[in-house]
C-alpha cells in the first residue's frame, strides 16, 4: 500500500513537472479556447456566415493563403463569403493543441483542416493543411479570434 | 500652461483607454516579443542555421506552406536548412504587431515577409506574405517560438 502511494505521488509529481515544462499555462482557459475553436468550426462547417464572423474580434485579422490579410469585420466577412460561395464547399478543422497564458486573457489553438469544393468543371478539389489561431478573452468572458492563419500541407502546383 | 497640462492629461487618458481597448495586455512583454522577433529575423536573414533554430522551443513547431508541420528541433533545422540552401536566397520579415498576455508568459507577433531565391534556371522567384508567431517566455527570461506559421499574399499559380 505504501509503495503504491509513493508510486502515485511520484507519478503525480512527474505529471506536474511535465505539465509545467511543456505548458506552464492556464488549463481552464486552454479548455475554453478549445471549446471556442470547436464552436467556430461548427459555424464554418455549416457555412453560417454571420455566426462564423461573430467569432472574430471587430479588429481581428484572418490571414488566408494566396490572398492579402483580412482585418476587421467587413473584410473577414467578405473573405468567408468567398469560401462559402464555392460549389459543394466543405470546411472542417480539429484543434491538435490549445494553450493559454497564466493570466487567462490570451491563448492560441493549433490544428489541422480539410477544405474541399468543386471547381468550374465540377471536379472536386481537396486541400488539407494546418492553422494557428490566437484568441483573446473578451470582457463578457467569451473568447474571440484576434488572428487566424492557415496554409496547405500539399505541394505547390 | 494649465491648458497644455490638461491637453496632455486628456491625451494620455485617451491613449490608455485606446490601449486597454485594443490590447489589454503586457506592453513590456510585448516589446520583448517584438525584440525577439527582430533578432530571429536577423539570424534567418543571415542564413545562420544554428542561431535561427535556437529561437525555437525544443518542442516548438514551424508550419510552412505546401509542406507538413515541422515539430521539434531536428525537423525545424531540416526545414530551415532547405530554405537556406536555395541559390541567392533572401529572407526578411517585419512585425506589424506584438502582444503579450497580462501574465507576460505568452504572446504573439504578426507581420509581413519577403522571400526570394533563384530557381533552377537562375530566374529570380519573389514571394511576399504574412506570418503569425506564438512566443513563450522561458525560465531564463528569454522568449522562444512555440508555433510559427506563414503564407503567401500572391495568387496560387
Amino acid at each position: 500500500m505504501r509503495v503504491k502511494c509513493i508510486r502515485g505521488i511520484v507519478l503525480v509529481a512527474l505529471l506536474v513537472v511535465a505539465g509545467v515544462g511543456a505548458y506552464a499555462q492556464n488549463s481552464k482557459a486552454a479548455d475554453a479556447i478549445r471549446a471556442a475553436d470547436q464552436q467556430w468550426e461548427k459555424a464554418a462547417a455549416a457555412s453560417d456566415l454571420a455566426k462564423t464572423v461573430s467569432f472574430c474580434q471587430p479588429d481581428g485579422s484572418v490571414l488566408p493563403p494566396n490572398a492579402p490579410i483580412a482585418t476587421g469585420t467587413a473584410a473577414i466577412r467578405q473573405m468567408f463569403a468567398g469560401y462559402f460561395a464555392l460549389p459543394k464547399v466543405s470546411i472542417s478543422w480539429t484543434a491538435v493543441t490549445a494553450e493559454a497564458a497564466k493570466s487567462g486573457d490570451l491563448g492560441y489553438s493549433r490544428g489541422t483542416y480539410r477544405f474541399s469544393f468543386n471547381d468550374a468543371s465540377g471536379k472536386p478539389v481537396v486541400d488539407t493543411g494546418k492553422y494557428v489561431t490566437v484568441w483573446h478573452k473578451q470582457a463578457d468572458g467569451s473568447w474571440k479570434v484576434v488572428a487566424d492563419i492557415f496554409n496547405s500541407d500539399l505541394p505547390a502546383k
